[in-house]
């Protein structure tokens, strides 16, 4: 959530708020996938990067509808949570000193953000259901449906291969 | 992940910076979820975080024994993801105006919390797996298995409760 940010004071205020940090955070996922895709070694682990970064630019489409479904301006608050996902990847990957072990740094990163997205589009879909907006729900629903299958993707990566190799 | 860590040659290396990322994170947790036990309004949620404290207290011990099993002096390392959805749980929770509405914020960032540990628990164990450390491995499940219980008891009490009493 952001810094200097408007109190908040009632659930819409905290579905909008929350709107705005995930807003954020796939901006954010938009910019580092590319680094990400540069780097995979596996061709699988490219091809689900590059599918992700797709659907990201697709989810941050979805977001601005909601916000305009809601009435709100289409804004982005500073998710530190993501931030931090970021950073650490970027760390990690840095230190890696083999391709295949960076290939499994990355997965796991990847993971991580997917149950970040994952945990916040749970969040605003509950909220947007109390506040009787099913509508703006829906078009979230087809987010969350989508981070679920990207997580299972990349688990099966990860155990039927990467994870494999970097231990070979 | 942290900086000025030991570069990550192996999945070994990668195994060990991930335990000592989570058993960062894990005693940061411990340390910030008494605060939201004392702020918790609802009696369910309050009883869910004093569950997940004494399981956190758990885990961090279990850590400390996989540590050991593997050979390895009991570490942490700054995990960069677990301080930012901290701060940004702070946050948002600082600028709540209203009881219920602050019991909503802080159930979503104990989420976002358990979608952290999920998947570096998932990851650890893949890597256990993948390294021929079962025994690692099984110490491990026992924490995801709880993490996983934790996320849904949680989940269960948003829908039910906690995201009704905010939107009324």
């Amino acid at each position: 959530m952001g810094l200097f940010s408007k109190p908040i004071k009632s659930l819409d205020d905290l579905f909008v708020h929350t709107l705005q940090d995930i807003y954020y955070a796939e901006n954010q996922i938009t910019k580092n996938l590319p680094t990400m895709i540069a780097k995979a070694s596996n061709p699988e682990l490219k091809a689900a990067f590059q599918q992700h970064l797709t659907e990201t630019e697709e989810q941050v489409k979805r977001l601005e509808q909601v916000f305009e479904m809601h009435g709100q301006p289409v804004k982005g608050v500073t998710c530190q949570a993501m931030d931090g996902i970021l950073a650490e990847a970027k760390e990690v990957i840095s230190d890696c000193g083999d391709p295949q072990v960076c290939d499994a740094a990355m997965l796991s990163a990847a993971q991580a953000v997917e149950h970040y997205e994952i945990t916040r589009y749970g969040s605003l879909i509950s909220y947007a259901k109390q506040l009787g907006r099913d509508d703006c729900a829906s078009v979230l629903q087809q987010t969350l449906t989508e981070e679920k299958a990207t997580d299972k993707r990349l688990t099966g990566i990860a155990e039927q291969q990467v994870n494999q190799k970097a231990a070979a």
